[in-house]
């Protein structure tokens, strides 16, 4: 396949072919063969249709572009690099996969500007790029005129074999399919090969058909090595199709121009070696050192820059016209945009009193999201099918439906997983939105990786998961979480928040919220069962993450140690121990994270190094609360699989009873 | 629909539906809608041509019956009790959902016998069941004889909306139809309803075309309420195709029979209440009482305990013969049956000299594989596509694909949560498969709730992860586990094992086989890197759980615990402290479950409480082991998320060097 002269488009794909071979090879780590393979796709796209601003990587209308097959993120690298982002520059790209450098091994947002999202577990960047896309819908139906379109731009995908075989993606595409998203467009690079070889060892569905019974558009591409033309027509094709999102099925060589290794799994994941880049450099006719690209290329490539300026400056123009016409709405799009909270929203959160009505954390929670919803018009998300177990609903905003994108309230049905990732899709789209999503606490194990990725990848989700212990009941041990918290804590950048009662949960909310702007992700555990509301619990208290909610004049005796449903429990068996003379501190402890976060003086004032009789009481785990427990300290906690009865047998059957509090306290106390 | 006299059929499918909704009445909690709407199928399924021994629940040769769908398990217990289950009795059916009863709320194979798996969370059940035919084909492939068919029977499976929105059913789906699993039949209860509503708000893809793309004959009963021939000629059908697994829409009425209730979410997951019962029991003409059977239906519903006892007795017959036949085949056949390993099975697990060749513990792992896998038959599994990462090809034994059923490398294809629930299903198939899954060990958080209940339902799984640590380097800290291995080893009833070279490696597989023979799962945490081996490493250690590798003369001045590819480094920082005079032991730990699991003298002699000052060694997160640190101890963790670079920079990056780990021991030492 030698050619004598290439043509400007070939020199392109080929620019970025080499680009990601000679990264790959330099780093001799990472995978040469999407970027060699998909070149021509994903030149099309983004040489002919992507509107972006180079100079510009967080231009508000720009549109989006995912690397779902993460993996081949030197042909991403490639892109930006020849395109003009001034966050890639030839020496990132020499330092690919290198400590520190701004060109890792998967495309990390937060380390990148430019990566919208960061993708490298297969399934994620489709499902991200579904939660974009509603993102853009929803923002479209709110602030666009008929006389301004403020918010017009779309979403595209490149995925591969992998990201289809995941059972995420399938959840997005379905829900995609359902709400008839028309400006997501999909290209699946159809080259037959995953790690273990041809898809034949294991993935023989029918791709397109799956697609078309979820709802989508779907057209094929069958000579997508070369055919730059229909790549183009596909694309166009499916831009004019405005009320199903588009696949676009493009047939491709992996490691395309590699004589010996194109067409095989091992040109997949591994440098090309210098004799076989040789070979290929022969084949493709590219004479240019590693690291060069043709003037003619790379000029061509930057036109993107003015191409940018040019559609920014363009939107600009609108911006200032919607301004001037529109003031309330661009008041409202401009503090979204910039992060900043309306001033006061947080007074909406209730605080209560013991005498108030005992109520589930999960009603509270519904109770603070519905305070919210008109005062915080960002606030937007829904439950995995539990909408009125979870109590996740803002009444009268509606549901976010094929033509009601305005709505806020998403029904993302049965897939957990799926709701992860277009949350952090939907938070990452940039725009100010805050998604929550919820389920049943125990059901974070399905969406575990999108629980992890929104906690990497900066994005300011609102975990809503309810259902918290075995309190919940006959359910039994598939559904009453155990460990389930302490794993959760155990992931960096999250904050995990069980509140004890009505004003601790306004306190998580308040925590929940600036965490979002703060591009940090919350999860709330929240109880089915119905809590006291206590008198020295507050909303600044869970911001420090452990406080006394009850306390005696001096050093304490002992302290009780209790998160959510059993703070209460604490409380009252305080009061007992209290009535015997003995000094009892309660210390609730809605937040690990938070707490470790304060100051050494706090941590010190709240848990004294000198006070080492410590009961912790927590119906979860123990594993970990050995952190709090000091030397003379013993905790009642779960750790063993629950049982199906009615929660209140399940919680007394298991020692959280007030007796056993004030029995295990005083055989601390001597 | 009042009926003055009923058919039989009829009075049974209401026996059926009247004690659900009197069960969960009693119980004020449970799922009435889909037993009332699901009965005429499942009576079908059980009347017509579930081959079950209802006194032999074990009966090597029984179909097996799954309902996905588990939170509507009194559907389940109905017909277990009606046939003749003694595992499920009248009393057992008062007790629903009460503590300590044999009917949980949702089903329990480890409670119940009878129930083949444990279900509730969505998806799980009909992927177990694609595991549970994958079992029938390769034993059937494995034992059959042109003369004699000593396996052979059917999968049957009922499953709803919400499975079918679960991505991880798409999974494992997608691999039946790739696999051709022509006797898995599935019954999908298409009654439009889920939790939130109606299926129109989020589900609407058409399922039939989808489940076609994936290669299964599809059907539809449009009148499943009602039409008991069409169910059967349906199933007939289903039957009738050998080369593909079927799936049978069966469109019904949630809540069927119930006036005011049916057709809507609020039947799904609420008991009725009297007066709707009273609506019920008139408007399907059933005058008895409340647990009462009519005498017709009972003995209609008892011919399958002579029916099944007939079945078993001609498969004795079979089995009578087959013994005298095929002697050799019939011994290993009961071998594997009753759980008993080869005699001496456990001795071609290689062990190593330090003078040994550095492996990874992932290779060690694939030479334990590859030793085992001539001396157990019994050992079948496979990669989620890194079968040449995670290194756990069975050399010579082929791939397990369609229409080549008897061999033994499972291609899982990118599907790491529906290989989790497949796994699960070849284990808990009961006749001594030890399957195996792998991918690498930070996706186990897409899989999680599928090793979560292998461990609650007691599945012998072995768990195979790789690339355990930032060791793995490149791929950056989207693949690099931190928080994982601390979060696994949280699930009770799940052995986590993290080895330090080949000889704990073979340590343990040892205690994995030995764990799958006893119900429980193992999941092993291995190296991408090359580890020395240790002159102190031992398998017996490894079954302790935690052990001395390096010890010294009195009591130590210092110890320092290591896991997996951190205990070379204790090592060697141990040599140089004790060449400056230092009493050091070290202690590998290479399973904390195991180590609790001995007597207190062992543990205290291993750890023992006097010696306060400890050093921990481990390339993941610190959170939970404060448990073994000691009053004067202190960690080498990653605490935060990990970074794209080179594997041997992060470690050494992250302080995982000889120099670090003797400049902290030194700085506790004093």
């Amino acid at each position: 396949m030698a050619v004598a002269t290439q043509s400007l488009e070939e020199l392109c794909i080929n620019s970025i072919r080499f680009l990601a071979i000679e990264a790959v090879e330099k780093a001799k780590s990472g995978h040469p063969g999407l970027p060699m393979g998909a070149a021509p796709m994903a030149f099309v796209l983004w040489d002919k249709f992507l509107r972006v601003n180079p100079k510009n990587p967080k231009w508000f209308n720009r549109d989006r572009f995912v690397l779902s097959a993460g993996h081949g993120c030197m042909l991403q690298y490639a892109l930006m690099y020849l395109t003009g982002f001034d966050s890639v520059t030839i020496e990132d790209i020499k330092q690919f996969r290198q400590w520190e450098s701004k060109t890792p091994g998967h495309p990390e947002n937060f380390e990148t500007p430019g990566v919208e999202v960061t993708t490298g577990p297969l399934g994620q960047g489709i499902c991200n790029a579904v939660g974009l896309a509603m993102a853009e819908a929803h923002l479209a139906a709110k602030f666009n005129k008929p006389d301004l379109t403020l918010v017009d731009h779309y979403t595209y995908v490149i995925l591969g074999d992998g990201c289809n075989m995941e059972g995420v993606s399938g959840e997005a595409c379905s829900l995609a399919g359902h709400l008839g998203l028309g400006k997501l467009i999909a290209l699946y690079d159809d080259n037959h090969i995953s790690i273990d070889g041809s898809t034949d060892i294991a993935f023989t569905e029918d791709v397109g058909k799956r697609f078309e019974a979820y709802g989508w558009h779907v057209q094929h591409v069958p000579d997508g090595d070369t055919n730059l033309e229909a790549i183009q027509q596909a694309i166009e094709t499916a831009k004019a199709i405005t009320d199903k999102p588009s696949l676009i099925k493009v047939t491709t060589t992996i490691g395309y121009g590699s004589p010996n290794k194109a067409n095989t799994a091992g040109v997949h994941g591994a440098a090309l070696g210098g004799d076989e880049i040789k070979l290929t450099r022969e084949n493709l006719g590219w004479n240019y050192e590693p690291f060069e690209v043709p003037d003619d290329a790379l000029s061509h490539m930057r036109k993107a820059v003015e191409r940018g300026a040019s559609l920014e400056a363009e939107w600009n123009e609108i911006w200032a016209q919607y301004k001037t016409k529109y003031a309330d709405e661009a008041a409202e799009f401009d503090r979204m945009l910039s992060g900043r909270l309306p001033d006061g929203w947080d007074t909406v959160l209730p605080t209560y009193k013991p005498e108030d009505k005992a109520l589930a954390s999960r009603k509270h929670s519904e109770n603070c999201l519905n305070a919210l919803a008109p005062v915080l018009p960002e606030l937007i998300g829904g439950s995995a099918d539990l909408t009125h177990s979870n109590l996740t609903e803002l009444k009268g905003f509606g549901d976010f439906q094929k033509g009601q994108y305005q709505n806020r309230n998403i029904r993302f049905g049965v897939r957990e997983h799926g709701m992860g990732a277009i949350c952090n899709g939907i938070a990452l789209h940039g725009s100010g939105l805050i998604p929550y999503g919820a389920t049943f606490l125990v059901f974070t194990d399905y969406m575990r990786a999108a629980i992890r990725l929104s906690a990497l990848s900066r994005a300011g989700v609102i975990w809503v998961m309810t259902h918290d212990s075995i309190a919940l009941g006959e359910d039994g041990p598939t559904h009453q979480p155990v460990e389930t918290i302490a794993s959760l804590r155990a992931i960096p950048q999250l904050t995990v928040i069980r509140p004890a009662d009505g004003t601790e949960t306004s306190g998580a909310y308040k925590v929940a919220i600036e965490n979002a702007r703060n591009h940090r992700p919350t999860l709330l555990a929240l109880s089915r069962q119905s809590l006291p509301n206590l008198a020295g619990s507050s909303i600044d208290g869970v911001a420090k993450g452990a406080y006394a909610v009850v306390d005696c004049d001096s050093t304490p005796d002992i302290i009780l140690i209790g998160t959510g449903s059993e703070v209460g429990l604490c409380v009252q068996a305080a009061e007992k121990l209290t009535a015997e003379g003995k000094k009892v501190r309660v210390v609730s402890m809605p937040a690990w994270d938070l707490f470790e976060a304060q100051d050494v003086a706090y941590k010190e004032s709240v848990l004294p190094k000198a006070v080492t009789k410590r009961l912790i009481v927590e119906a979860g785990t123990s594993f970990g609360w050995c952190k709090y427990m000091g030397s003379e300290g013993d905790i009642i906690s779960v750790d063993r699989f629950g049982a199906s009865a009615p929660g209140g047998v399940c919680m007394e059957k298991f020692g959280f009873t007030v007796e056993n509090v004030v029995t295990k306290a005083k055989a601390l106390l001597g």
